[in-house]
């Protein structure tokens, strides 16, 4: 009988690093856990990594296809993490190569919100879907956007940074040295400063969390709703200009604010329909949660980039 | 000896239609046009474009791989052109369902920017490109974006409609019903409307057409010039947040306007790099004019389409 087929999910996090035996339904098996901020030197990590990979692979009774990784700054074209703010050690890790050289299996390398988008085709909501994006709505604003059911890397492999895209002129300063970019307004950071805004102009205390704004919303805090409404008004605005650009068939958001769920996506329906050009109306676009959220969404989207995509 | 491939190159302009042989190089024989808008009804318009189609097919001694056809509202998925304000008959037409009707070959049918996009690709300066956007400056604005080598649909065939981002909050009223469109601004017609704006507030006689415009510009004007700079300014800025959701190598600007060179240009590229996200200048993308202007791009774009795209 043919040996079953399997990919390892390779998650590294600024806290923590996971990986895991996947198989191509997205059951996962043999999960490690280990502190990324534990290494003195990304060498160190990268050693300890591949112990654990090897680990995996000598006590599966499969075949394992490949080793799919999501990191921050990752880059698929060039296997390197570049230069990456959120992890121990901000140098450019060549981390494809130095895992290729002591790994027999082929390694792929990309950034969190593509591996997102990578996860969501195989195991989530986009099944079935050849042109969608996921949009990640965390400490930052990302995306992965599928085309002809392939990742959109771009040229240089840097597609699909939409919270970059300047959503208001002269607007807040981003953390990218210009101002107004999307991530400064519908990121988990971005929200929590919107809240301390409106708050401060009603003279009333601020929400401290991500958390504590949603369950002020839950229980019917006006101020809580406007603050969702500000928000989904402009990450549906600019959704509608992306979409004049993409045309994707969904928008599936992932991430700490997307947990907002109704909350958000009700004022981000609206402002996506109220600015969106005519013609897409006849097949208009879902706006929509991750089927992966609370699920294991990085370690299966980085493994779903070995079955075949 | 095998027979030579060729592809018959169809263009539906609002006053003429051409088409033509053309073969894998480019080189065009066999040119026959006719008047768009001498036909009473659809129908008889593409009696007579089978006619001249089956003239050609039969005449030649090589292979026809099929056809290839540029319209106004055209839909690759459908094959229809869809309420086309820009000829004669305004409704929607299934053109590629009565021409493989009555031709013994494929027949695919796309907008004109996408068939800009397929001429710029095999025939103009995007060869060997895999990520590029042809983005065509004429009466409106549109694009053609390819990703991973392939033309960007988007799940309704409507993706790249980059003329109806909406460049200006409440800006200029344009033809979709919506306020601030790129197109009011970076179309023939809206850098007409920019001009008569400065010269009246200048006291200055507008100018009568694109062409004065240009002439003006030459000779040094420094009315023209600044009208140049300002629309550069507003085409520059839109293609810098476009470029942070699909990292084109390059922009080709194709069109009317893109006729001004340099003195488009400048501007563009100047709105562009401040704006642009400091990733991306590592590989700076190209802004440049399409190597096809006035050739009869449409045509080869057009049969390009047919050539293994």
């Amino acid at each position: 009988m043919a040996k079953k087929n399997y990919a390892i999910g390779i998650d590294i996090g600024s806290s923590f690093t996971k990986l895991a035996l996947v198989d191509s339904l997205g059951n996962i098996s043999n999960m490690q856990s280990f502190a990324t901020t534990s290494f003195n030197t990304a060498d160190d990590f990268i050693q300890t990594l591949i112990l654990n990979i090897q680990l995996i692979i000598n006590t599966t009774d499969g075949h394992v296809l490949g080793v799919g990784v999501g990191a921050p700054n990752a880059n698929h074209f060039t296997g390197e993490i570049d230069h990456a703010a959120n992890l121990p050690w901000h140098e450019v890790i060549p981390l494809k190569a130095k895992l290729e050289e002591m790994v027999d299996v082929p390694v792929k390398v990309t950034n969190d919100a593509k591996v997102a988008a990578h996860g969501e085709m195989l195991f989530g909501k986009a099944k079935g879907m050849k042109n969608f994006s996921v949009i990640t709505l965390g400490t930052g604003v990302g995306s992965g956007i599928v085309v002809n059911g392939e990742l959109l890397y771009g040229h240089d492999g840097m597609a699909g940074e939409i919270g970059h895209i300047v959503a208001k002129q002269n607007g807040r300063p981003c953390g990218c040295g210009r101002k107004g970019c999307l991530e400064t307004y519908a990121s988990v950071t971005g929200i929590i400063n919107t809240a301390r805004k409106i708050m401060r102009a009603n003279n009333l205390p601020p929400f401290e969390s991500g958390e504590e704004l949603y369950d002020a919303a839950v229980s019917g805090n006006p101020m809580a709703l406007e603050i969702f409404n500000v928000t989904g008004q402009i990450l549906g605005n600019i959704l509608a200009q992306v979409h004049t650009v993409i045309s994707s068939e969904a928008y599936i958001f992932f991430g700490g604010l997307a947990n907002a769920g109704e909350f958000l996506l009700v004022p981000t329906r609206k402002a996506f329909e109220q600015n969106l050009l005519f013609v897409y109306k006849e097949k208009m676009p879902q706006i929509m949660v991750s089927g992966l959220q609370d699920k294991n969404a990085a370690v299966l989207g980085a493994a779903a980039m070995m079955f075949g995509l």
